[in-house]
């Protein structure tokens, strides 16, 4: 999907909501472990109570490879049962030597090997450029890089001052270097709303991927105020605060009405922004 | 496994060796493709020509997860046939926010959930703290820092300078206090052989994984110069100079052929640095 797909979407839908599909059998509502796949199904209904009301799909690889193959092709299920229009993140957190990317993005962007395509990847930038260039040699996908995240970590490495900037300003600054707003987006976590200013300035025309509204604690208002671009620019993720809305058997319509609260707010946003009108 | 268990087969093969076990459908012997599943043949044959002169096994989940599910299962596959005494690395470069990194341990570490359940994992550090704490509760489980990798890439952040010290360097100080020798080691690319006596002052008790020998261009020997400990503190990963050493029906052979010059290569480091006789 291309840049101009997503803001068509998000202006069509008048929402920037993505949710986070990363489910635990212990959490899923007990009346669907009569199904064969009980997490299949959850996800399935999950998606067809929210999908008008939301932009993206961000299933987390580590809540499927937990569950061995099973749980490898419950992602491959998952990802099939995604609506066309939306965009799909894998939030895989991949990175590795220029060789091995090509491999990572041959399993996750090419459906004839792997049996699945997404539209972005979530990667780690440790390993620097040769790690992520072979991610953006597939025409029309998108490396989402991480740079500030939401968890308590970020103040090991991420805040460390270099002699000119904070490393995740270094990565910010560096990876520019690599795509354009095309086809490199990053993870700014809602937890640090505070930054969202000064890297908005860093980035004034990409997209960021935001983990960390809800169940972190981040502030969708704050997020909004400070990273908001011409083009919207930002995809605010929620993952329990949808998805375990309910553990009843009314968890899907349970989960729709936090997925309208969040798009209406969103539209609000859309509206102040002159996004939409 | 524990550290005095991994010392221990490091005396008795006379071997630091690590076989990395990155399987290329394109690479392996065409007299393979008539299997079932060719690429799981592929490494049991290597598997049983090279385990006696190895002391690890490294898959790279990328060369799996390229292939979907039927790349999954012969991950687990091939964890399944390792001998009991190997030191298995889930060669994986993962790390998320801290309940996310959980279900990646139960992806790695937990047979009963997963299927698998390697001795070890590489993880990336970027997320600090909270993302790689979660792995080394699971005991006698290994953690494996990225921390000097061997791709060019490692100049974009690994060297950055911050007020007192490169970012590679702190992230083994910091590390450090997360963990002690008995479950945390670190990736040096062999690349960087000249780094190896300042990081060997870092991490004086520590073993290092480490790739890059063969293919990428690094020496075994400066490696050893510079890197062995009292206890070795070594593991040196080969993949394409062994797996790769023959296409023909000759390529287990071969492979063990190059497997035994590196275990020669390293026995005499031993006798060398007098930690066998």
């Amino acid at each position: 999907m291309n840049k101009d797909q997503l803001i068509g979407q998000i202006k069509s839908k008048k929402s920037f909501l993505c949710v986070g599909l990363d489910p635990v059998i212990e959490n899923i509502p007990p009346h669907l472990l009569k199904y064969d796949n009980p997490i299949l199904e959850f996800n399935k209904q999950i998606i067809d109570a929210t999908h008008d009301l939301c932009v993206a799909y961000k299933p987390n690889t580590a809540f499927y490879e937990c569950l061995g193959v099973q749980g490898w092709s419950t992602l491959t299920e998952t990802w099939k049962y995604f609506p066309k229009e939306i965009f799909s993140i894998a939030d895989a957190k991949r990175g590795d030597i220029g060789n091995t990317s090509n491999m990572y993005a041959e399993a996750f962007f090419n459906t004839e090997k792997s049996g699945m395509s997404f539209d972005s990847i979530t990667v780690a930038p440790y390993m620097g450029e040769d790690s992520v260039v072979p991610f953006l040699q597939h025409k029309d996908k998108w490396v989402i890089l991480l740079a500030l995240t939401s968890n308590i970590g970020h103040k090991d490495f991420q805040l460390k001052e270099t002699a000119t900037e904070k490393l995740y300003e270094s990565v910010i600054r560096t990876s520019s270097n690599w795509a354009n707003s095309g086809q490199l987006m990053y993870v700014v976590g809602a937890t640090r709303a505070t930054e969202f200013q000064n890297i908005r300035k860093l980035a004034p025309n990409s997209f960021f991927l935001v983990p960390g509204v809800g169940a972190q604690g981040g502030s969708l208002d704050e997020v909004c105020e400070h990273g908001l671009n011409a083009d919207c620019g930002l995809l605010i993720n929620s993952s329990r605060g949808i998805i375990y809305a309910s553990k009843g058997t009314d968890f899907a319509e349970r989960a729709r009405e936090e997925a309208l609260k969040l798009q209406q707010q969103m539209e609000s946003w859309l509206i102040k922004a002159k996004i939409i009108v």
